[in-house]
């Protein structure tokens, strides 16, 4: 089984430790690839990262069609351009924010999430609601940190959100956490013994839930509204997606 | 990897269906034990059997912990006893109703549930509240098939459920289908086949995110509302279990 | 009219104290009887706890169709084995906490709730989603007492609801107080003198909805869903109950 | 016990109706006084009405305030004034949408309506959603007869009541109806006889719920929002609310 | 244009602030009058102030319906007898709550609401659920002031506003205030510029909107739910309306 | 004023189509242009094409941010890009999905959404739900249409829409229609005058309500979670976007 692993950011170490992640946490007959767009947003902080870095992970979809990938996982905890990705293949595609979600639900009956900065709450909130979860989730929680210190300044950052963490713990009535950034794929063990109860994280959540579909046969419905794009002209400096979309 | 699956009622056919159908889902490391309670209605089509069930399933479950178990399945369609077992347990809990709902969102944006009788529909509408997936389900329909109709009468009943499946279909405006009954385990592939969307069967789903759980480390969560019960007597034919709960 | 009023759990002294307080409460003409499972759990405090006493429950409920019982009363605060009983019955039933919310909504706008244990809460809230009360709560509460301090340290217990209660109503923006336990049942009158405002318990408050279900004619529909359950073998220590389902 | 039932509307006919419906329903120890309003629309059948027939409802109540009414019943479905009565007295204040939807919920699991303009079924949605039974109730129906028909036409009406009903039994896979107008409170057991299922009437059901609070000592809080009006002038042709409203 | 605005209270001085900032607010082509009902409360502080205000609005759109109106604006924060206003006119309708509910959630994601006095809170409450805009408003705050210290006290009033506003901007995770009152439609500027994010006042708001959809041409629907109401006998203090409702 | 209409396909003729409309719908003082990305696909019918033509809506912005824009239209009823734009201006930017559904709800209580492809629909429930619209809106329709037919073939394609309307109106229980696509913002009057009930379209409506908020003097709000994206490089094709960000 190939799952690809798409970093939506076009930052290389955190590529790597994504994959990293992935890669550890795989079953034995999985094989990771880890990539991330040629173009795009160096980290993910804002609607305005989330709806560029799309472009990029759609691109990274279609090249993953010529490479005999069996599921996808967007590594960004927006999710960005799920939906998307998902129409452009028969594969699974899994965020990492709703693989997070489904975990957490089904070892705990609510959950707080700790994140980066607490200007992506919103998008967490907007998931939430998408995905049926607004009622598990306490509250979404921000160690206010940007993203690129989980790779710059880490011991800070870690101890930030362990600290963030332990008052979700305390003060949420919860049973579990959820890491809110796909760069913290590396820190969940840490973390787990540190606070003490249920640390979920979407990249390593995804891979298993991508395990999961695969082995279940299961894989993207063709039937309805995530079918193939309706063919048509692309212009510009996206004229190459008009080739690429598969169309059966 | 060992995954008990619970069958919550006493039919040993079912069992065996519903083993074998996890025994093939299963992953090469993976090892399924199927089990059923001593004491319970032979099929589960009301909320009083469903009710009845549930102790059985916290039997088969502390009978699990004297035997290793790394996660349970709970196989009946409306999820009894769930959050009672997770509270008696660190291991994984799944449902197959919440493990279908899952999966189906990650393939679908909207899915249907085709269960046995009408009068089940209630129990799966509470269930999509309680888990958050309501909006993501169409309609909930029924086959109108008694339960043992599934061992007993075998293809008069897959003719029916195939034709509510393509109604469902043709009429719901989905992608996918959610079989409502963990008897209809060993079918999903022929109802898929005849229907040609994806059909999700919550035995299956269930071993997988099972396995996907444990493969992360993730069990239930014993801080905050599932810790293990507070140790206190049981009288008259339950006084077992006050012997047998852990504490921690 | 003959209300049963069912202990869910099995402890004698608060059956009487359940009973004391239906039976002060009832209109003239009402005979309470008060009764508890032979076998469960000596106090309700979790999934667990509620999942072992709904079979009591459903015990209770069938020897009440041999009495002439014209409603019953599940008086424990999580409501178990509600629906089941409703289906085994012609007669209305009502469970103490959606009776203490419905009668909470009549008399203020938001209300809170003051419960025992804290790991209970989240039985409070799947109840309010349930029964559409949600919104209508501001906070579910917890004394953190053990339910059994109510009957065995009952002074202290009392001041500590006092005091959580007071808490309620000066920061929850709220205009009455529901008490989140049955064995509470007669502490109503002292706590709201305390308070100053609407302190509605659940037995009490069936009590009277019972009695205005019967005043009506109101019966648990036999139509649908609340139908007798299908008649079926159980088996083992449930086997009696196959002999004692009425089907119509 | 002395419960004021008021039609909101101005037909003597109508008031007579609820009354001896109201009257019939009562416990011996209770007395109904059945009042309307001077001022005011003859029947209520849209928004506009019920804005007016507000105001005669808030007249209505602070007489009754001087008449030792210890409960009020609000008898015209859209439950006009409810909050602003409530504001007014100490006393329980009952509408008749709300006491239906309440019992209804009591006896089934979900419940249609059916009402008599079709373009009233808005206020009965608006309803639903603030009481919290927004998903209890399956379709609101309309038998497309105006409110006085009721009066004045009574066994046409009934008809096309019946065969709505029938509709609602055989199509919404409900467990009960609740009857949309409180002119149709002497019709519920007919209606209830000819179509098989529990019918809920909002006048009989008021009355006993208003019966059961007093019972249950509670009254409408005065603590936060539905406290009495602050004093103040009123000019005009509502001078008179402003020397009436009580301060405690 | 002739946008009429209606002050649903009879102070004169609250009439001109509002009919002011209205003016001050409008298009060059549209003309702005200010009208207060003859009878009703000097403030609207309760569900009951709501009430009777009501059916001076209703007078004031049947007066405007002889004045030519192309919109109507109702200028107090619960929106007092918007609906039945909508039946009354093919004109639109607006009412101050929806418009500033509705312009901030264009210009933010989540806002809060500064109102008066605690009690109104409720209000508001009932108004975001039926308008659908529960979730975007993080918390309704009051500054305690009664309304017409607005324009007896307004120093002091503007500074007790301008620090729960700054609470707002500072706990709430909000992009947006929302002002709950049409006597705080002239201090928009000032608590604005005070406050340093978007301050968003219903009647300068509603008078935008109203110019918008009269720009449109779209008024009420009359097809549906707001179509004119049934003519019939109105009695008593109310007759009036009976000859002056509109058939078409 | 000069608001900016940004079409985001690469269809020239809608582009002109749409400009036309809102330039015809603009106040005397407010400047109409109306522009396309020179990127993107031809016409948008899926979520791949949303997440592509978000890029293109990005660029305009930007570019409008050079050319003194006071407010933007984005005129797709996906509303492509929405919260992404928004963080890059402090000018208003006003989706005409979000927009139309405001001015619905404002002269009706309930509409239905008539639009081109069914594969669509999802993308507009899934705006309703953020938006806070979903239970206002009774049905998505489409006349199954692609976009590109509206310029092409419009007699046909205005025959289906109106068709569908019809039965909107019709089967619906609706007061209003929301016109689900931008290309059919020349079709509203005719479409009106053929359904005879408030048609709304989005392009229209957005541009009053930019129109309404810079009149309102509001802008985006810069405080919180809509603040300008944090400056950070951005590589490959996308690396202009790095310069071009304003910061405040």
């Amino acid at each position: 089984m190939h799952i690809r692993v798409i970093n939506p950011n076009t930052t290389a170490g955190m590529t790597a430790t994504i994959g990293d992640a992935a890669s550890r946490i795989a079953a034995p007959g999985t094989r990771i690839t880890a990539t991330q767009p040629a173009s795009g947003p160096v980290s993910i902080e804002s609607h305005f990262d989330e709806a560029i870095s799309a472009v990029g992970v759609l691109d990274e979809v279609l090249a993953g069609e010529q490479a005999e990938v069996d599921a996808y996982v967007i590594a960004c905890f927006g999710d960005p351009g799920l939906l998307a990705a998902r129409e452009l293949t028969r594969a699974p595609v899994i965020g990492i924010a709703e693989a997070a979600f489904h975990m957490a639900t089904l070892v705990s009956t609510r959950f707080s999430i700790v994140t980066t900065l607490g200007r992506t709450g919103i998008i967490a909130e907007h998931l939430l609601e998408q995905y049926g979860f607004r009622h598990h989730c306490r509250r979404v929680r921000a160690a206010e940190i940007p993203v690129l210190d989980l790779e710059e300044n880490g011991d800070a950052a870690l101890a930030r959100i362990i600290d963030e963490c332990r008052r979700a713990r305390d003060e949420d009535g919860i049973g579990a956490i959820v890491l809110g950034c796909g760069g913290m794929a590396d820190l969940t063990a840490t973390i787990s013994r540190e606070v003490g109860l249920p640390v979920v994280e979407g990249v390593t959540a995804a891979v298993k839930l991508a395990e999961a579909l695969v082995g279940l046969g299961l894989g993207t419905s063709k039937h309805g509204d995530l079918a193939f794009p309706r063919p048509k002209p692309m212009t510009g400096q996206f004229e190459r997606f008009a080739h690429l979309i598969p169309t059966r």
